[in-house]
């Protein structure tokens, strides 16, 4: 382990960390993205949904999809049999915020696959509206709360 | 075209936008993300690459190869075939600015594909640093310039 | 070519047939999925829309996505730079019509592209209704018309 | 959930469903597609079988690869573990008849990988002949039989 | 440049080299993999051939559809557009050799294709073949030859 | 099964072979690749990364990632969770000499993993190095050894 970092051996080489003896367990983790944009950018989006237009449907669908892609993207993460996702978008004046959970029962935890889910998701809502507001941005992406495994469970205060 | 949103016809549905009509030309796109985290765990990566650790290496990666996944992770972005992708990563204090770009000679801009790179580059540094600081955020995810096309040059201002 | 296949060589082994002689022209195809189920059923996904449900989104982006992946699903397919899609979904009593159209500028054709699209929606719908409706059979998945390219124009007749 | 639809929750938004609380059990299910064609493309198929020809190979590799990508094409199906899949492919006159079977050992069923499988078989098909065929017709994509999990098993009667 | 490696930058970080400036011309490659087995298992590869096993057309399908997926397996290769991919396979005595070509009109070679079809076709031949000769030993994965671009003609000599 | 290959049935087509009925057990395999080149090009490699080049970086994450995807390029390949997975690069003379490992807890072994990553790591290698030194060959590919599962364990004596 080279400076606290697991994912890099003595040698400073990256690996996939062994997780073959750990137990395999419920674990559960919510993470958190918020897009930051106009006001009449945010009501573009929400009105749409309020229209039935499509919208919040495709993010929400690009997230769900993106988070059974993690390992596929993130080079040193676990393949996880996800067993639930679930994304979630709310409107607030001049922001959208996105919050995404993922569970599974697995030797390994699940934050990354929430983290991604909600990175995608905002960058998918970016992608719909970036001929009206250019100047959108990404922010407050973080881990919310997280339970299971051995590490124990952690909830971000703020 | 519903709400001023593009990506959804007159009927709020969804669909993949015609740019069978627009000209090839060369397309430039610069995007930005910082992950803010503790100054130790700026300085375990940091400090790794100095030590010859993949950390930084690995992060890069990740980010050009998610430039090219772009279309299959964004809903309703075209496929581009990318001529140049680079991720730059730097460590400012208590925080990982990272920088990506990505080029073309297409139908279409590349601003998804360079602010894909820069979240999965910030993703992938928080998978590696996860042990040691679960509070990380990434931050300030949004599109510094574009040159090329005919909606114009775009230059973000701070 | 063995039997007349162009995909397989005078020894009968598959190959992605040359195209490099070929034109880059503007090419479209259009392709239709029906989804026949019971009336409730139609009912429960064109209502859900209604009721700003996802159902018809999910399908739809679904088709979309799978347009992009079809040189990954299908063998022998060239991959393509496509240019535009769109998949509608209409309710018709006791069936969902799906018409799937696609389009490039390159040097073969997208029929595969609007047929995979059209497909994998109808698949996607079937998912979501499966718990109320084992019975759905689609079928019906077919060329309805195609132009562009060297061998000519087509229109389905009925 | 919505108008009975198990794949969008109450507010009628798509997520993926919980299956962490479901036992992992043996599963397996059967599908069909045929490809209706002109009695000389169903000989030039299976005809170039008999001289060796790789057609109906590349087809049915098409269909096991496929129901390995299901969960990537299909966005609310959950990643799943595939133990055995099997295509088998038949000429009857002037069809070609699909017959795809998967099995698991898991928490949710395997009918998506089974349809998915006999459908991309069916296009692979189609993309082989359809220089020769246009009017080709895929029909009758259905779940034949289905064994294992809660919702108890299912034999179709035609 | 770091060391005259082209991928790296003058600071030794990998990126994706820029190919924009370069014309988009005719290239070609050709590259070459042997596998090494006991004669019983070349018999039993090329003998099911004989019988109308799948066992060389899977093999070959796999090195074709491992071209496509190039870019998305090594890391700084650019996405390419091929418009031909053919791959063979002799049986010689204790030895599989598989000749893999690629095409494409494109801004860069298709070395890195011919070579990753190769390299997955002999792959394949090993995984079907390997519950009866775990010591197969693949050999000799080089490029035979390549056409077109700035860089020049390359003939390997032996 | 058609002249002792597994992979295919009594008629001789290819299928997944159905390993429903195997215990998970821990199971591990170890490949390895040689990269033969110009001693200048070894030393190009290898002293880049003595410079904090990213060479073998990109190489050994190539190579971890790749794991990852070998059921999507192997047609016949079970999905398997891996739980380690660990390449590593040695230059001697005028090789360098790629050892890959991997490792899940399941129904079926991780030879083609391991074999997989060694050969995507000697690929991008090549990629990086080929401006300088088209002649390199890829060779030794092999299984060194293998733990776990019914058929026993394996090690390669030379």
């Amino acid at each position: 382990m080279a400076n606290g970092l697991t994912h890099l051996n003595e040698r400073g080489e990256a690996h996939m960390v062994d997780v073959g003896g750990k137990d395999a367990t419920r674990r559960r983790a919510v993470a958190r993205a918020v897009l930051e944009a106009q006001p009449e950018t945010v009501e573009a989006i929400i009105g749409g949904a309020l229209k039935k237009g499509d919208a919040l449907a495709v993010a929400r669908i690009a997230g769900i999809m993106a988070a059974k892609k993690t390992a596929d993207l993130i080079p040193l993460c676990h393949p996880i049999p996800l067993t639930k996702v679930e994304v979630e978008i709310i409107g607030e004046g001049v922001a959208l915020v996105i919050t995404a959970s993922a569970e599974t029962t697995g030797q390994t935890g699940v934050e990354m696959e929430a983290l991604t889910a909600a990175s995608v998701t905002a960058l998918t809502l970016y992608d719909m509206a970036k001929a009206i507001d250019r100047g959108m941005t990404i922010t407050n992406v973080q881990l919310v709360e997280k339970t299971g495994g051995k590490s124990g469970d952690y909830r971000r205060e703020s």
